[in-house]
């Protein structure tokens, strides 16, 4: 059985959209995504807010609040039927995220085991045949093959194959 | 560059020596390694004390006193100047260890960047060449060679190259 790896930022959960949520309230705002294009999320802000926006990151209730990618749950599901599913997040940059990002999981898709939740760093020690992801800097030295998870930072990255929803990984992946 | 998996718990971190004295001093007892030899913790105590002793891993200062494996700090830092070394430990089972194991490491190991440390369930998923660890069942799947760090439990598992100690870590990687 083939195995696929899936990050959880930007991929199975709508960071950016939590991000944005309180971003746009704090300082009265109404940037969208399409703001973000081709740029990493602390770039493209007032450079003024990114101490503050930072923090956002660094709070552990940030993370319990992040809503779950359209389409996530379902196609998950299915690809279980014919795959071997692992998350693989980092969280080491952000040791307060451990325990949210963990209970997060066991939440929404409690029907992934808790032995196929991955805490990394560094990806390339992630065995697997695929790795969904956003960033493609992890697919450098990954031993599979990278899928690249549309994100608004990834828009200009042409190298890998593309997958702008959950409803393109099905397709992909199972069709 | 070879890559080289290292667990914690009985490995990098004398868990056990931690648990036998919190045990001992709870039960006015005077039990050795030796006592554990072939059997899970869990199975060679008196079992009216298993639901207790099964708390002292479910408590989250439980992690923070382990005391470090002899000699492995001097020699997982030797082995870094030869291969690329991960600590990849078993922690989904209680999740309330991953911010204490994670400071742990960074307190005894702080030459291993972050980046390099990995809380998994199922260890099929490690990309490296080598696995130390104390527990064969991660071997199975395991794409690379396991090498067995003698724990009680495992004295007489007999499938696997066998390490003792760190020292024997080192003349089995390094000479």
């Amino acid at each position: 059985m083939q195995r696929i790896a899936i990050d959880m930022d930007e991929v199975a959960a709508d960071t950016m959209a939590h991000y944005l949520e309180l971003y746009n309230a704090e300082f009265e705002l109404s940037l969208t995504k399409e703001h973000f294009h081709g740029k990493r999320t602390l770039e493209a802000i007032d450079q003024a807010h990114v101490a503050r926006a930072r923090q956002y990151f660094q709070t552990e209730s940030f993370f319990v609040d992040i809503p779950v990618m359209p389409d996530s749950q379902q196609v998950i599901r299915e690809l279980m039927d014919r795959y071997e599913v692992f998350i693989t997040t980092a969280a080491m940059e952000v040791p307060c995220s451990f325990s949210p990002k963990f209970a997060w999981l066991r939440k929404h898709f409690p029907y992934i085991p808790a032995s196929h939740v991955v805490f990394c760093g560094d990806k390339s020690i992630v065995a697997a045949d695929f790795l969904i992801d956003d960033d493609p800097r992890h697919f450098q030295r990954f031993r599979g093959e990278g899928i690249l998870y549309t994100a608004p930072h990834n828009v200009n990255v042409t190298a890998y194959r593309r997958v702008n929803n959950w409803l393109e990984v099905r397709q992909l992946l199972l069709s």
